[in-house]
């Protein structure tokens, strides 16, 4: 086991830490110290319960601790499986003084802290992220939710939790493309805060593909501080915290455009990113530059074939939009991102036509 | 039209102003001022939208309102129904700048509030209560949510509301048994906080039950004065908040007991702070204070027949139990409550046996 690294998320009497480190499941790490009642209901899923339910119950020794394991795929995440949670929790005769756990990727811990804001509004929350997007990206700055049948996380919650616990081991079973789609939000911190971690990343790609764990720990805690950083100063994301959305405009247009599930969500945020280094500057050499990173990531660099209507009339639809004016997050410079409708709209268009 | 009163709720970068008065509604007060954005939803019921849906659009010139009605009934404060509002959003449009305005009772406020607090993670929120007992007690707070099948308010949020508009005209057409039913809400304030006040509703309270608007607008501002200073003092209900449910342990027992809906809340309340009363002291005389206020007032001062220990398994279910002890707000001294789990279990039983 290597030394667990450890970062606060400052929010005053809201702070919490983020463990990360290899071996924290399994009983190397004493997570029912950060369990304040007596009972916890972990909510995880089917794909995921086989391999770290056990280990993570092995940190929770003194705590009563049941599970509810979830059907697996962002297809449940709805309001539905939300009442399944809050039905557990009332036939466990859970209280408020109850905890819920998150063991799995974004959308188990999407779902399960919104149930926790729910439950008699709002009881505890740790996560426990299972997947690289988790870990480095959803499970830290408390934005829950489910989706609506018109779009994404149209209902949810702040709710941050108590603790995040981060265990690199679990990578170990993620799926290639899971964490290529991970790598793509890595990627992200350095294009629109870091350029030092930017160009970090560009000469620890190949470790970082071949899972070596402290460069996988080191681009996790980097990614874990930029993030604590604009939660931070923003919790609410009425203004800075935005950036986090960097080709989030053009990634979910993609995401809607194909019903959502061809792509997986970093894959669709890679080709956005492009779309809105493009959009950013006619510098080529910044956007050329986040896109052969991209590349050698093994993540697409340009959206599917959508029609270019078709693609405009879905970003119409995003929640982003203030006042039917689009926002998008643009580049300044290589880790300088700013929220801004001061661009080109024939620029716009033009990417836009150019990409699809 | 008489002056407005204006109350604000502390509550750093959340604080917001309470309005009080007569002729509010109509096109007396420019509400629209309090909608940051261009368009609102207004959510009624069927039986408030005829009577003051048409008044409570004149306040808000120059945005775009729309609004949905519910049927009217606790029965129908449920996720189902926070569903259609948030349909309604979705289909309106409705951005993260929209705002909720809530135009009824309690459960208009509480499922208006808690749609609004789920929607985009949180929009905007008016409440503009139309009873006594939403004046005075739900609709200042943040406290909004809907009913699980086992137990009230069990689904919920803290989402405190940009404003609170008071129109005591409203009251005119507010059905007798609930206006009462508001006033035991009103009594409670002083009966936990305030002696000065509880004496001022007993020399007063021939002219609130005679509907006199001045004496009633007078209460409504003591009493949301009082709920104020709790909120600011402990928004979240981590402490001393808790005291705002005297005699609501003893109340949740006696409508869970009839499935609720056979009485108001605020009858059941007020039968629950007399048993409160006498669970607090043995001196008779605090307890008999109180039932003589409440009868005056034609209120219950004691529950339906209900065996005892149905009673007791009944508050065993209730959401203020801590770890399985039972936890009661009591009264040191009239205008003096705590929350506490001292107190003696025979006495309860007593009070208990003796009351059912």
């Amino acid at each position: 086991m290597s030394d667990t690294r450890s970062i606060t998320v400052e929010l005053g009497e809201r702070s919490y830490p983020i463990f990360i480190g290899s071996g924290l499941l399994g009983g190397g790490f004493d997570l029912s110290a950060h369990v304040r009642g007596p009972d916890c209901l972990v909510v995880t899923n089917e794909t995921v319960e086989p391999l770290y339910l056990e280990a993570l119950l092995a940190g929770l020794t003194g705590k009563q601790a049941r599970a509810i394991s979830l059907p697996d795929g962002e297809a449940y995440k709805t309001l539905e499986t939300v009442e399944d949670i809050l039905d557990t929790l009332v036939e466990n005769g859970a209280n408020r003084d109850t905890t819920v756990v998150a063991l799995g990727g974004g959308v188990v811990g999407d779902i399960a802290g919104f149930s926790a804001a729910c439950y008699m509004r709002g009881v505890d929350f740790i996560q426990v992220p299972t997947t690289l997007l988790a870990q480095v990206d959803s499970s830290v700055g408390g934005k829950t939710g489910v989706n609506h049948a018109s779009g994404k996380n149209l209902i949810g919650a702040f709710h941050q939790p108590r603790a995040v616990l981060i265990d690199t081991d679990t990578l170990k079973t993620l799926p290639d493309r899971e964490l290529k789609a991970g790598l793509a939000e890595v990627i992200k911190y350095g294009a629109i805060m870091d350029a030092d971690f930017f160009a970090w990343i560009e000469d620890n790609l190949e470790a970082l593909i071949a899972r070596d764990a402290e460069t996988l720990a080191a681009a996790i805690q980097r990614s874990c501080e930029l993030k604590a950083a604009i939660v931070t100063e923003d919790e609410r994301e009425s203004g800075r915290r935005a950036i986090l959305n960097f080709g989030h405009t053009f990634g979910h247009a993609i995401e809607y455009c194909q019903g959502y599930g061809d792509w997986l969500h970093g894959e669709a945020v890679a080709a956005g990113m492009v779309m809105a280094a493009q959009l950013s500057t006619d510098d080529a050499a910044l956007a050329g530059r986040i896109e052969r990173l991209l590349d050698r990531a093994g993540l697409p660099t340009r959206p599917p074939a959508i029609a270019a209507t078709d693609f405009m009339a879905a970003m119409g639809m995003d929640k982003k939009v203030q006042q039917k004016q689009l926002r998008f997050v643009l580049l300044r410079a290589l880790g300088d991102a700013v929220v801004t409708s001061d661009y080109d709209t024939s620029r716009l268009h033009a990417v836009v036509e150019a990409m699809s």
